[in-house]
C-alpha cells in the first residue's frame, strides 16, 4: 500500500531515518586481548600521554590531531533555511564532515553551539580547540561570522575558516577566472556585479580583488553599495569596508541599474530577483553566476535566452555547478598536512588556480568552466597548492 | 640494527606513533553519485533539518546524537600520572572512546578542554552538550570534579558521568559484594576502609553505603576522616559530607589504626603504602583491594601471605582485576538505549548487580570474583540493567 517517496525532499527524510546519523567514530586499534589493551590503554598509554607532556607538538604524531577538524555552527545561517537553530543545523554538519572524509580523507566532527553571542562563540570554541588540528565555521550568520573568524584565528594558532565565506569565495573566483577566458575578458576591466552582501557575497568581493577585479559594483537589498552613504545603505562594518574598496565612481542605484553594462553578475541573494531584461541590458559575452539555492537568482535558459554567454549555478542539474565541495576537502587537506597556522589569502588564491588548472585550454567551454565535484583530481590538486602556498607565505608547521 | 621494543612503555610508544591516532571519523553513507549527495547533503538534507526544526526531538532519529557521548577532560588527574594538561591526556581519551565503540558500539569523541576554571569548563560544556546523547567526564581532579558534575547535571538534560567517580564505584561495588560472598559477610556488617578519598574514593564510598555498607571507616592523607576534625584533617567539603556519613564512633587514627579490625580493605591511592603487618591485623578472611596504578598499595602475593582471603587490583596480570571497562561502556549504552536524561543511584546499582550477577554460584572463587573484561555478555548486561533501572526509576525519555 506504501507508495515509494517520489520528492528529493521525501527520498532524503526517509533516507535519513534509516541512516540514523551519517556518522560513525570507529576505533583504529584492536583491544581484543590483554596486550592489545594494553598498548592503546593502560598502562601503556601512558608513555604517549608523558611524550606529549615533555613535548606538546607530539599531540600531531600520537593523537589524531593533526588530522581532525570541528564543523562548528550556531545554526544561524542554515543552507537557504536562515536561522533554524543549532539542532536542525546537525544534518547539515553531519553532511559536511562525510564530504571532508569521502573526498579528502579528513576526519571531521561537528560542534553544535547553543549560543548565538559572539563572546561566548569565541570563549566555548576557544576552550576546545586543542582538540582539533583546524576550525570550519559553518551557517553562521553575518556580520556576526566576521567577527567570531577574525578573533577565532587570532587567539589560535590552527586554521579558521568560514566555509560560507572563503569556500565559496575560492570556486566562485576560479569559476571567474574560466568564465573571463572563454568570454575573451581580462579580470582587470570587467565590470562585476555581487548581489546578496551576506558572508559569501562580502567574501566573493575580497577574493576577486584579491584576485585582480578592479570595477566592482556591490549590490545588497538597499542598492549599490557606496562610499559615505553608508547609513542611508544601513551598511554594516564588513560591506562599509568593501564600499571603499569597490565603486570607484560612488555609484548610486538598484541591482537594475548595476547590471546595466556590467560583464559579470553573481547572485548570491534569493531566486527570481533577476529578469531576462537585466541580463539582456548586460555587455556582450556576459557572465552570470545565479547561485542562489534551490531556486537561482534567474533559470539558465531564461539567462541565455537574454544572451549570456557563461551561466553558473549551485545546482548539479545545470552545467556550471559552482559548489564549495569543490574547495573545503582540499583546503584543510592541504592545511593539515603542513599543519599551517592559518589559511591566508595565499592559500585561498593558489586553491582557485589549482581549480581553474585541472580545466584545460581544450577542455574550457562556455558550458565547462569547473572540474566537477566527484573528479578524484581535485582534492589532491587543492591540497597541493594549498600547502604549497602555506610554505611560501609563511604559515606552514611542517 | 634496530631491537624490537621490549618493555610496555616502548612498545606503547611505537604503537602509537605508528597509528598516528587511535580513532577515525567515518561516513555512514556513501557521496559517490549526484542522487547520493543530494540525499545527503544538498538540496535533500534541507527536509531534515526542517523535520527537526518543528520537532527537536527528532534530533535523536535524524541524526548520531542518540549514540554519541563526549569523553571531556581537562587533562588534571590523568591517570597515576596527575595534572599533565588535556593535550597529553588525549592518548587516554581516544582509548578510552575506543573502548566505548569496541565494548558497547556507542560513539565517543574526545573533548580537551583548555581551562581548570570551573565556571569555563561548565559553561563551555553546557555551550556544545547538544551535540552528544551523554557527557563522560574523564580525569578531572578532586574536588573540582564533583562541582562540575553536579552542575553540568543540573544544567543538561542528559546523563552526565564522572567515570573515574562512578564507573569505578560501580566496578568496586559489584567487586566487594562477590568478595563478601565468598568471605561469607553480610555487608551491613562488615567494616570497610577506603584508603584514598580523591575522586574515586569519595564515589566508592557514596556506593556502598548505597548498597548497604554502614561499618566503613574514610581514609586520606591525614587519617581517618571523622565528623567535628575537619580543619585539622584538612577535609573539603565533599569528604566532609562522608564523614557525617560514616564513622559513627569519631574515630580517629591512622591508616594503620583503620585496617586494625577491618573486613575489607579498598586502595584508590599510592603504591606500596600497605604492609604485610597492616593485612595481617585484619579479621579472618580478608579482602583487600589494592588498585593504585601499576604498582598496588601492597602486591597480591604478599597480601595473601598476610592471610588475605580475596585480593583485587586494577592489574590484568594478576586475579580479580577490578576495571572501569566493565561498566562505562554498558552503562552509557543503557543510558543512551532509553533516552535516560541523567545517570542515578538506582542505574548504578543496577550496574553493580548486573556484574555480581554474571558470575554464578559455582564459578564464584576468592580469584573469580568479576566477569573478564572481554566477556561478550558485560556490556550488554549492564546495559539491560541500567535501561531498566532508568525506566523504572522515572528518568528514562524513551
Amino acid at each position: 500500500m506504501d507508495s515509494k517517496p517520489s520528492t528529493i525532499a521525501e527520498r532524503a527524510l526517509e533516507a535519513h531515518s534509516r541512516w540514523r546519523g551519517k556518522l560513525e567514530i570507529m576505533p583504529r586499534v584492536n583491544v581484543d586481548s590483554a596486550e592489545s589493551l594494553a598498548l592503546a590503554y593502560t598502562p601503556g598509554v601512558a608513555a604517549a600521554c608523558l611524550a606529549i607532556k615533555d613535548d606538546p607538538i607530539k599531540a600531531y604524531e600520537l593523537t589524531r590531531r593533526w588530522n581532525t577538524v570541528a564543523v562548528v555552527t550556531d545554526g544561524s545561517a542554515v543552507l537557504g533555511l536562515g536561522d533554524i537553530g543549532p539542532d536542525a543545523g546537525m544534518p547539515v554538519m553531519e553532511g559536511k564532515c562525510v564530504l571532508f572524509k569521502a573526498f579528502a580523507d579528513v576526519d571531521a566532527f561537528p560542534i553544535l553551539v547553543g549560543t548565538k553571542n559572539v563572546d561566548e562563540i569565541v570563549k566555548t570554541v576557544t576552550n576546545i580547540a586543542r582538540t582539533f588540528g583546524g576550525i570550519n565555521l559553518e551557517d553562521i550568520a553575518a556580520p556576526r561570522c566576521f567577527e567570531i573568524e577574525r578573533r577565532l584565528q587570532a587567539l589560535l594558532d590552527i586554521p579558521v575558516f568560514h566555509d560560507d565565506q572563503h569556500g565559496t569565495a575560492v570556486v566562485v573566483g576560479a569559476a571567474m577566472l574560466n568564465a573571463l577566458r572563454v568570454a575573451g575578458k581580462p579580470i582587470d576591466s570587467a565590470r562585476i556585479v555581487i548581489n546578496g552582501m551576506g558572508a559569501a557575497g562580502c567574501a566573493i568581493a575580497r577574493h576577486l580583488i584579491n584576485l585582480g577585479a578592479v570595477d566592482m559594483l556591490l549590490v545588497d537589498r538597499y542598492g549599490i553599495l557606496s562610499q559615505g552613504a553608508e547609513e542611508e545603505l544601513h551598511m554594516h562594518e564588513a560591506q562599509a569596508e568593501l564600499a571603499t574598496l569597490t565603486n570607484p565612481g560612488r555609484v548610486k542605484g538598484s541591482l537594475a541599474d548595476a547590471m546595466n553594462g556590467a560583464d559579470a553578475f553573481i547572485g548570491v541573494s534569493a531566486g527570481n530577483i533577476v529578469s531576462g531584461e537585466m541580463v539582456a541590458s548586460m555587455n556582450p559575452s556576459a557572465i552570470v553566476f545565479a547561485m542562489a539555492n534551490p531556486t537561482p537568482e534567474i533559470m539558465p535558459n531564461e539567462a541565455n535566452a537574454a544572451g549570456a554567454l557563461v551561466v553558473g549555478t549551485g545546482r548539479s542539474d545545470y552545467p556550471n555547478q559552482i559548489n564549495n565541495v569543490l574547495c573545503f576537502p582540499g583546503m584543510f587537506r592541504g592545511a593539515l598536512d603542513c599543519r599551517a597556522r592559518a589559511i591566508n589569502e595565499p592559500m585561498k588564491r593558489a586553491a582557485s588556480f589549482a581549480l581553474t588548472g585541472l580545466i584545460s585550454a581544450e577542455e574550457l567551454s562556455r558550458t565547462n568552466i569547473l572540474p566537477k565535484p566527484f573528479d578524484p583530481r581535485v582534492g589532491k590538486a587543492v591540497a597541493a597548492a594549498v600547502a604549497a602556498a602555506a610554505r611560501e607565505s609563511g604559515v606552514a608547521g611542517i
